[in-house]
């Protein structure tokens, strides 16, 4: 089996996880879209009163596209369940997020969900988080260099994101840009997530520690469950 | 005298402690007004080589008008000195910043002012934060509702802060929200700065904890000055 079919086996067994009348939000992703989709034929062949609250432009619009009837997080009183891919997830459950430059409004809409479901294929497990990935750091435009320098207090060296298909950095879906940042060692997750958002001109960070309830690995063995 | 003659004396002796080749960061506010004002005054009187780093389109429109050279944070290897006012100085120097809504930047700024200069006439000096202001919190706009259910965790009443003279909430120069908190308690003013920031769709907030350095009062028997 190819990367594309464990990320298309662990969205099928995802689908398990919705009942009717769920607020679910949507992450942001190759993996997560595969499982909108899938979504949108359960919703509409099961007749099912969901609402998708999305993470992004690209998984509003894939699932309007699918017909999953969506709305904005102040429009609901609760998350009952929110489905995302993740770059990187070591033994603890803790993730880095963030590839997608979707990472803020992830962690918004994930951080308040009843059940946070991660969905990834077996090559983002890791044993320590990033020894591979960098994470990505959401900043204030006029920040970047500020930071970027101040990063190297963490052992970090810290990278501009640039665009594909546009000229010049990245900027986020809520106007802001990326750097991706390489940490020496990253000791203790949930103490350097609030540490980078302790710095000024710092939106969020890819860090996400302490917040993953299930997550469903593909492997070529079938799909694992993982729980904290 | 009345608070704009006290605002003015402070602005004037802050002049004093800006000196030739210097960056300048320039808050956001009244007080601030004045400053930058009587510094483009001196800078041209005096033919100075200052830069000066505005905060906000308020203090950057201000600053052109009174023909001080400008730059952004990312053209400047540092910034000399930021002067900017305040909505409550306690003893310590903690501050509350954000009625003027340019919290992001001014905290962006004067974090990484080689001296943060805080200008307040005396009735800004309280014995507790959060007393008399509500700590104002710069938001991304989908997550002010579910932040403002979450702030009764901390004990606090939020409030979105509505625009006057444009329809619907006060949009900052990030293009984010304004959530007014009003705390029963605030009483580890830098602990509470962190734990706020660690709310996922909280951008910044305005508790400006162990950053300022000097402050200049207004008073009718003068300016005081206090320092850490």
């Amino acid at each position: 089996m190819n990367v594309e079919e464990l990320k298309k086996a662990v969205a099928r067994e995802a689908l398990s996880f919705v009942e009717d009348d769920m607020v679910v939000g949507l992450g942001t992703g190759s993996t997560t879209s595969y499982f909108i989709r899938l979504l949108g034929k359960k919703v509409m062949e099961e007749e099912l009163e969901v609402y998708g609250v999305p993470t992004s432009h690209q998984s509003r619009i894939l699932a309007i596209e699918s017909g999953i009837p969506i709305a904005s997080l102040d429009e609901v009183d609760a998350i009952d369940i929110a489905v995302d891919g993740a770059d990187e997830v070591d033994p603890d459950l803790n993730l880095i997020k963030g590839r997608g430059a979707a990472l803020t409004m992830e962690k918004i809409i994930e951080y308040r969900a009843g059940t946070f479901l991660v969905l990834v294929d077996e090559g983002k497990l890791v044993e320590r988080l990033g020894q591979k990935m960098p994470v990505p750091i959401e900043v204030i435009p006029a920040a970047w260099r500020a930071i970027a320098e101040e990063l190297e207090v963490f052992n970090a060296t810290a990278e501009l994101r640039f665009a594909a298909k546009k000229d010049g950095p990245v900027v986020t879906d809520n106007g802001n840009f990326i750097l991706d940042a390489r940490f020496e060692r990253i000791d203790d997750p949930l103490d350097m997530e609030i540490e980078l958002n302790t710095i000024p001109g710092v939106v969020e960070n890819g860090i996400f520690a302490d917040i993953a309830d299930v997550v469903l690995v593909g492997t070529p063995e079938g799909v694992k469950r993982l729980e904290r």
